[in-house]
């Protein structure tokens, strides 16, 4: 089985190209375990394939490295971008992409002279703010959650809850890179304020247009980029008069940076680079050379 | 640049034919650190090459996750002889391979239908049992350290002390599959009875031709095999009288199985298997398509 890995500031992916490569339904799931496996398989993050759509350009699959299935997945529709231009599968610099989770929109940014995907910006849609749409409780379920108060380990913080359909606890603190995330980021996970739990930001506005970063992803903990996180930044640094609403703004995150802008339209674009690892041939459970 | 990922009972590298490609001194380890790098490279516990060897058939460097080189690997070389002979690239039955600890031998076992290389006996050379060679405090240095007891929270163990190159405390327990290996073994790596550290076996004899085998490695923690371990085990089992010199044993390890001989001539054999995983184009700092 041919298999490319790419990454999106360090989000990883093994993609499998489904207009060359047939693999049966039964097979997708533990396929998916096999391959992301770093000791018997290549390693990553999880695997994502492509191929037909009826409703869009293509359509895009993604799989956890526990063979579970996920809506959608910024970093890696980032990728799917330059992988099918760049591969000429579709040569558009306009793509919409079928997931689980709905239809996408992608812009492509390509350098005339290289025909280069430099960059990709994903819609990715409007945020939703009300408590009952994380959810999070303690408050009337169709009013925001604005800087609400959440006690850990005898310190208050103040969360904002943004929803870019999966639930964000947004913190602002003094220096977002200091921050105990792998001691304070569990604590707030799992706190009952958050009945499905919530992934956890702890962000720092260093001008009005720039955002240190960095997060705890509900399930996964501490990982280099999460695209709907750095989305939720940006919609609670506005709600909360630090960001301007229309603006570009750069979010650092450990992987590297976005460029996220919460349109007046209401949507949420998010702008990355996308990079090629490597590619070749799988051999599976052959294991071997020789037929 | 080409690559191949292959592993040893899930311990795994990316193996690079350097009589193909070309890489400066200056750049290996630097790129050892890429491609093991799970997020934003390949994914490996790191890179080894093979290349020319004017002593021997052909010579291995073993270059770790962090860019510093190893002496010596048995699971690397298992994966060493399994690739020559597959790539067609030394048709022998027996080889000699040149590495940074020495001369190594191989036997390779081939299904005669097939020209498949189905497992790899690497010889691992005569186990050092006196104490300075691990080197383990607490006795005549000249002398071996048998059964000697280790007291780690209020309990004592009792190890005996092999190097096989690298130094080794084999414990016998009445259940090596329920130990506790991720507490008691860093707790015994760092005792003070080991100014060097040391690596941590917890083994039971099921019967006189069978180990159940787990593993603290020194710097590394758990891991799925550890090729000198399994030797160091059947050593202590033969110094115990619990295993019989020149008998092979089979050693139960995490990854898979291993079959150990302490020959009489002094030699420790070990045999076992090894596997293509995947293989093709590294993209390195250029991470697209288009040139």
């Amino acid at each position: 089985m041919k298999f490319t890995k790419m990454h999106g500031l360090g989000n990883n992916y093994i993609y499998i190209n489904l207009w060359e490569e047939q693999i049966a339904e039964h097979d997708l799931s533990p396929l998916a375990i096999d391959v992301s496996n770093v000791n018997t398989g290549i390693g990553s993050d999880g695997m994502i394939t492509m191929g037909h759509s009826s409703v869009a350009d293509a359509r895009m699959r993604i799989f956890n490295e526990d063979g579970s299935e996920s809506q959608n997945c910024g970093n890696g529709l980032r990728c799917v971008g330059k992988y099918l231009y760049e591969k000429g599968i579709i040569k558009k610099k306009n793509l919409t992409i079928e997931t689980k989770g709905g239809l996408m929109h992608l812009e492509l940014h390509i350098d005339e002279h290289s025909d280069v995907v430099e960059e990709i910006t994903v819609d990715m849609g409007e945020p939703r703010l009300q408590r009952q749409q994380l959810p999070v409780l303690g408050g009337p379920k169709e009013e925001q959650a604005l800087l609400q108060p959440v006690e850990i380990d005898q310190q208050t913080f103040h969360f904002t809850g943004v929803s870019m359909g999966n639930p964000h606890a947004v913190i602002f603190v003094d220096d977002a890179t200091q921050v105990e995330v792998e001691k304070i980021g569990p604590l707030i996970e799992t706190h009952s304020l958050f009945p499905e739990r919530v992934n956890v930001e702890f962000v720092t506005a260093k001008n009005d247009r720039e955002l240190d970063f960095r997060v705890w992803e509900r399930g996964s903990g501490i990982t280099m980029a999460c695209g709907t996180g750095a989305c939720a930044a940006v919609v609670a640094g506005v709600l909360n008069n630090q960001l301007a609403r229309g603006e570009t703004v750069v979010v650092h995150l450990l992987g590297g940076d976005l460029h996220i802008t919460w349109n007046q339209d209401g949507h949420v674009h998010m702008r990355g680079p996308a990079t090629f690892i490597c590619e070749g041939e799988w051999y599976g459970h052959k294991g071997t050379l020789t037929i």
